[in-house]
């Protein structure tokens, strides 16, 4: 079991920056295992991402905030810390589609994704039969036209009750309320099922098939307010034919979907993910 | 050299059709090479390519039509046929960016593209030299914002003198107006540097850049009257990271366009591909 | 549901053998979906698959063989009719791995695979709960070094109750007997986790990452005696880097198997493989 | 245009080598654009590329390897520092297929390539006019069996005269002997026309299409003495079908060998590439 700590951080960028960090972490013994940054020119913005080993670190990391303001403030950083041995608690949000759903648990399950899920949500039963092979709690919550807000305030409460850090919606049919998406900002992963920002919205299926595209593809991102233009994780794409039926264009999509959001969702779990100007860096 | 005829078609799916097309030709000894076809199962279209040898094939070609006119009667067909001997005349337009250009004419003289390039029109000065390294005719046309009228009339009439069949925008920066279009429809294929429908219109890679996607597109496809509209033919993709600025992405999309726009015009030349409502058959 | 027969055959090239089986359909009054062929301009060979509704067909199936008899005798054609109404009955036999089992079993249960699965084999308990998960029969017997043969015995009493049409080795990780293997030809599908003929035999992602190469892939072909050499249905590939570790390989690695074996089984259940020379034709 | 430093190195993995770097180049106020390291777990090597601007760093080029060398000493460092001013020269071996030729001659002229072509040699006078084109010398030797040392020895006396800096050979079909690439170790790049390690040695089209593969592949690697096992720098793949001959994967393999090769040129040309362990970590 790896037993590391993950430092976050983006600034604007300034010379400097790499060996007051590297200085830092050097002070307290760190073995640094991965350091990666990545400069944007035009925003003149310095971001960072550094994983080191615990064994023998000689900072607590309670104390880590604390050591690392002075270096934080001077550089006007802004940081998060992360521990591996601390799995992220995730919400799965489905409604009847299962296939990313299924995806999802099977790795889980096989310890690819490194975390904890304590509560499946949906506004459907379907699924349920998932979610008791894989043993993970399943909550049915009717999502009607007339009492979303009821809805939501129930999905909240069990999300707060969980102590959830993140949610991923695996093919969710319903929007979110905007105050819901405040709270959880950065934190919802949305798996759409066409290469955005081509086909956002609706259907994006059926109208690829009609305006006739060699390529299909699907596309996880950060749920923001504004309807499939959020901050995009990760994009795939197949090849269809004119042999594809809608159908086919549909089957060949699910396994794009699954692939995508899986691995969106195994990057944002392994702290790989920094977002600015409406875009992610991930640091591979 | 292969000695070929190709037929392509497209009319009301019914029973018999393989059978009637196939009697036919067996009347006259031809000896099928490729058969092909496709239902549209919406539309209830039936689409077909056939190629035959015209080795020991009875019936003279300029015969064809006559011949074929009952069959092709009795089931509203709507057809066209060619000969791989003959080589179709392709005109190439062009503005200042020459990779497409440099790239097709390569192809051209490799013998790759089964072709006639009786002329290049360019709006720019700048990729002369190209033309006369393959030792292609090469005419400066000015498109002036007053005189595009003018302009497109002098075009035109170089294409008529040249006995132009197909046209090939390799990165033409000008627009084209609907009488042009219409003199040469599903005849005229234009490159677009990005994944269609996604950032149609101006500077794709400025906005595929700015939207943060993960993956670059280009594709290529006959120009209709609406812009990037329409029908596709191919497309294609490159993966990109964070660590691409701008002008990666200008450079690998330079790669992706030629390979896309070569595929498009060779298929174009081996009579492979069929349009139909605003779609492309490929007939591989 | 759809209610198609499906003709694969194969035999010598020569004229009218399109405009003969056309019409032998016609005849029937057979409702052509889909006719596609091949051929093999080395061998001579000609291969097809034709497709169409049995709806207001009127030569019943199990009088198919007689009425086509003189056809396929005058031209020499091996020949095999399918029904689609018709589910092929599909064993699997696994090991540990489980990813592979997992996808199909998933896929089996959503529809996508048009398939009974009377049996699941294994060398091992491990993957009892995902059969039990999906309701399908589940056998254990032992493979030990010194008890082979009797292994195989029981698993052929087993594959000959079940009635199986073919097995799919999903990571199975016994070498099966040449007998065996000429019960089942061309009716044993295996996945093997490199991109033959690269890294055929043993530990092929460990090789793949000693050889530093930048794409990893899966492949996916019918077994024959000689190992990992069989006719190959379909591969795939990934991109890596410097980055992966060999964990990450094998993960990566696990998606692209899932992919290409499911293609594959999917593609032998619609009858669209036609085996020769060692190769597939997979009609699309 | 670009006026920065690149420092490559390699060294046994321990505590505080980033510390290191970065307090050396803030010493003398670089500002560093690009740092980028990585550990090989297993060999314990630390790999390191870091790249910062000239602007305003105060210490003097010719003086650096004084400098750093204690650091280097402490650390065993192996290293190497690259100006991106200075353009290496690189010299391209061509026997008679020119497609890769013509690629690297047309990139190099747009600016795509950042280096010098000083000579073109070649085993046939074939591709001469593609040099004269693009006005860069080219010069016929001719390499029969009996005289391929002295063949070699002039190719060796003009490479010297010029001052090449690295080689590329784009379908240069003569092996080169052992002397030949011990002068010039790591600084040959070759492009093999098959996914190594499968079909290395000769005829891998040919070989490709007979086993039935589904996808093509090219391969960029540094040469040494084992034929087609060097570094791998860059490796991409292309789908075909069965009905693809073997002149369609001559044809499409082209398109695949101009791309790998032109990558991994640009990549040494930017001094993205480190060799270890005869395997590549390409730096992006």
């Amino acid at each position: 079991m790896k037993n590391t700590a993950v430092l976050l951080l983006s600034c604007p960028d300034q010379k400097g920056l790499v060996a007051a960090i590297a200085n830092f972490l050097l002070t307290y013994n760190a073995n640094i295992l991965h350091a990666d940054q990545h400069q944007d020119a035009e925003l003149k913005l310095f971001l960072m991402r550094v994983e080191w080993d615990l064994h023998n670190f000689t900072l607590p990391l309670e104390d880590f905030a604390a050591a690392f303001a002075p270096i934080a403030s001077r550089h006007q950083m802004t940081w998060r810390l992360a521990e591996s041995a601390k799995k992220p608690r995730m919400a799965i949000f489905v409604s009847r589609f299962d296939h990313c759903l299924a995806d999802l648990l099977y790795r889980y399950q096989s310890g690819e994704l490194h975390c904890e899920i304590p509560i499946i949500l949906s506004n459907h039963e379907d699924t349920r039969w998932l979610a008791d092979t894989y043993r993970v709690p399943f909550q049915y919550i009717a999502v009607s036209k007339d009492a979303k807000d009821e809805a939501e305030k129930m999905q909240m409460a069990i999300l707060h009750r969980e102590q959830v850090d993140f949610i991923v919606l695996a093919r969710y049919m319903q929007v979110l309320s905007p105050r819901f998406l405040h709270h959880y900002e950065n934190r919802i992963i949305n798996i759409h099922h066409s290469f955005l920002p081509a086909f956002h919205g609706a259907k994006p299926y059926h109208r690829a098939f009609e305006r006739g595209v060699k390529l299909i593809g699907a596309t996880s991102h950060y749920v923001t307010e504004v309807l499939d233009d959020g901050p995009i994780i990760e994009q795939d794409v197949s090849r269809i034919s004119h042999r594809d039926a809608l159908d086919d264009l549909i089957h060949k999509g699910a396994d794009l979907e699954k692939i995508v959001l899986s691995r969106a969702v195994k990057w944002h779990i392994d702290n790989r993910v920094l977002v600015y100007a409406n875009k992610t860096v991930v640091f591979d």
